[in-house]
């Protein structure tokens, strides 16, 4: 097929040039006075939310940048992540619309995804650090994590139709970043660490541990090689919008196919990060969502497992036990990877950057070192999320 | 870009349209005589001999059919493999051009390849089953194992580079053909399998047997998920020429990235065929060879990662020791798959088929199902080759 027309040149939008386009696709009335913020607090993207004050009717404009603003200009980031995530929230959404954005139109070129605006929800890392609870996020991330997971999986979905799946989501650019940030620098000394100088002493262990690195290095294989599932890619609190009732999961411009247990491990660190970053008596909410995120995960997993799994080995028992141990096991590691790598790593998390006095931070950022450590040296032998809790209670005992 | 250019439309060579490219590409001269035979034994290409006869000059060109000839055209067959075959071909060559074929041509639309005719060597199956001992096999076949595979690997290559190629080597026919015939089909009463009556019981304990059965479903989730170099995919002593000099070996068309020990257990297992079809006091250069193309794939492969790692942690005391481990444990059990599926399933091997009298047939089979039971279920004890040898004793022993 030959495309004859002229394909349009990427530009950043303007305000007003995101209002254009609303009106131009008649995705909001064009004879009224839409207003327009740039609302982005990412480093990757713009985000416009145009609005009609009139009935209060809205929608978001969000369009990829060619460049990371974390390091100015000079961090070159593809615009077809922009694809992916258009993408990913397509095929997630065939298999749980509820919990994520509904998507109204896409333009690759210009790296533009319109999607539904979700600003009567909170960012739940904010929420969390407000102190709300969100009594329903973990139930629906867990049923998020199974059916996204399992029916992406060669478990779930025609294995011929996975591989061009595979295909449509390599995704090199993105990849690096989690394979530098995340599985790399921290472990060695690397200009991208950021920390603070009382935790010199802390970091400089890690880089002398040995036994810590090869695990590492073992789990990061895994990541660059397993091509098990569409993964969200970029699953912590800050990408999942949610109040009381509502769960929504966005920003998978990191999706790839990888392993299942690296997104219900970043999902299990974030939550510890807001545990940690609590006064004892309020943590408890946080290690139920813990308990809960894999409780639903498993028990949706296993039933699509046994109602529609597409693998002929499906029925064999036993199987479905031994890939959830894999994923459980694999979810430990990635889960004290990141636990590290916020810590020390280029990209922080809210929760303990805010915690305060000083000191306390600093406490607190060795206990998450201590844990991060004891996750992936020893997920073998971790078989359930109880033990994450009793974990986290001896270590912080240990280093209090 | 727009392709104005008609495409050509494809159709199957004849022998004068052989000769007729070879003349119009100036392979060979356009003025002399040429002679042509489709030479083609296996079942899913046209393979054509083209010779001058003055100065006994030639080459052979190879065309995909659109179906495999084994069961009819009812089975079709991507033509997109020898686009496939052509790369991996090209791609191996820039890190063992000794052991390939050097490829002259290639048109994706007619399925066509040019390349080096091989003629003066023999394929090494045939060649073991006259007795030869071809000395320098192992040798070759192990540095083309260690350096095809290392340097498509994450350790070894560009991991932005390695993703694109992920992607260029998705292959889902092909790979559909192995996950069947070698991972499924022989483990369940399926239509494809093909045995002699006298094994009945042997092939219904394999069936019923669901501790052999979990481990095979492990092993094809493994060949399902894990990118971890580009395989030649389809590495059995058919595809390999030899002389007492030289090997080479041909036929990638089952290539795309997966596991590096799904390549080395084919071999193993291949040679392990044809010890088992002769008589003992002459199965000991078999054995060799099993044993020297591990040792030497050894050997080149942890050169090329203390020379050539470009992945950071391959400088970590201990990760080379692991990943030779997880090959070598993969090696087994991808072996052992082999030995079940070429007995049992429907592609055979003329090592076994040609064993006579009938009932040494039966017996040696008998002893292949059980060594490959023995290779799955205990690869993770499995530690070197000797054990192999010594476990090919022990069962010979109790069967006979």
């Amino acid at each position: 097929m030959c495309a004859h027309k002229k394909s349009p040149i990427y530009e950043p939008l303007t305000e007003n040039g995101a209002i254009a386009l609303a009106k131009k696709l008649q995705l909001l009335p064009e004879n009224s006075q839409l207003t327009c913020n740039e609302i982005g607090d990412g480093n990757l993207n713009l985000v416009f939310r145009v609005e009609n004050p009139e009935n209060g009717e809205s929608i978001i404009i969000k369009q990829a940048l060619p460049y990371a603003k974390v390091v100015g200009e000079s961090w070159p980031l593809t615009l077809d992540r922009s694809r992916i995530e258009t993408n990913a929230l397509l095929k997630q959404a065939e298999f749980v619309p509820q919990y994520v954005p509904k998507v109204f139109y896409s333009d690759e070129s210009l790296a533009i995804t319109i999607m539904e605006d979700l600003s009567h929800l909170e960012i739940a890392r904010a929420a969390f650090i407000s102190g709300k609870d969100l009594p329903l996020l973990s139930q629906h991330v867990g049923e998020f994590l199974a059916k996204t997971l399992f029916y992406t999986s060669d478990y779930g979905m025609d294995q011929h139709y996975k591989k061009s799946l595979v295909q449509q989501f390599i995704n090199p650019d993105l990849c690096k970043i989690t394979e530098d940030l995340i599985f790399t620098d921290p472990f060695f000394n690397h200009e991208t660490n950021d920390y603070e100088p009382e935790l010199q002493d802390d970091v400089e262990q890690i880089w002398q541990d040995n036994e810590l690195k090869l695990e590492v290095a073992k789990l990061k294989q895994i990541f660059l090689t397993k091509a098990e599932a569409l993964l969200h890619g970029d699953l912590h609190t800050g990408s999942i919008f949610a109040d009381e009732q509502e769960t929504k999961i966005i920003d998978p411009e990191f999706a790839y196919f990888g392993p299942i247990g690296f997104d219900v491990g970043q999902v299990f660190a974030n939550l510890l990060f807001n545990a940690l970053s609590r006064e004892t008596n309020k943590q408890q909410i946080l290690f139920h969502h813990i308990e809960t995120t894999w409780d639903v995960f498993v028990k949706e997993f296993s039933t699509a497992w046994e109602n529609d799994g597409l693998e002929i080995y499906t029925n064999l028992d036993g199987y479905l036990d031994y890939v959830l141990e894999q994923i459980f096991e694999e979810a430990i590691g990635y889960a004290g990877c990141e636990l590290i790598r916020r810590s020390i790593g280029l990209a922080h998390v809210a929760d303990l950057d805010t915690i305060e006095p000083y000191e306390k931070k600093i406490t607190t950022k060795q206990i998450v070192l201590k844990i991060g450590r004891e996750l992936i040296v020893n997920r073998k032998t971790i078989k359930n999320t109880q033990q994450i809790r009793e974990l986290f209670n001896q270590t912080a005992l240990s280093v209090i």
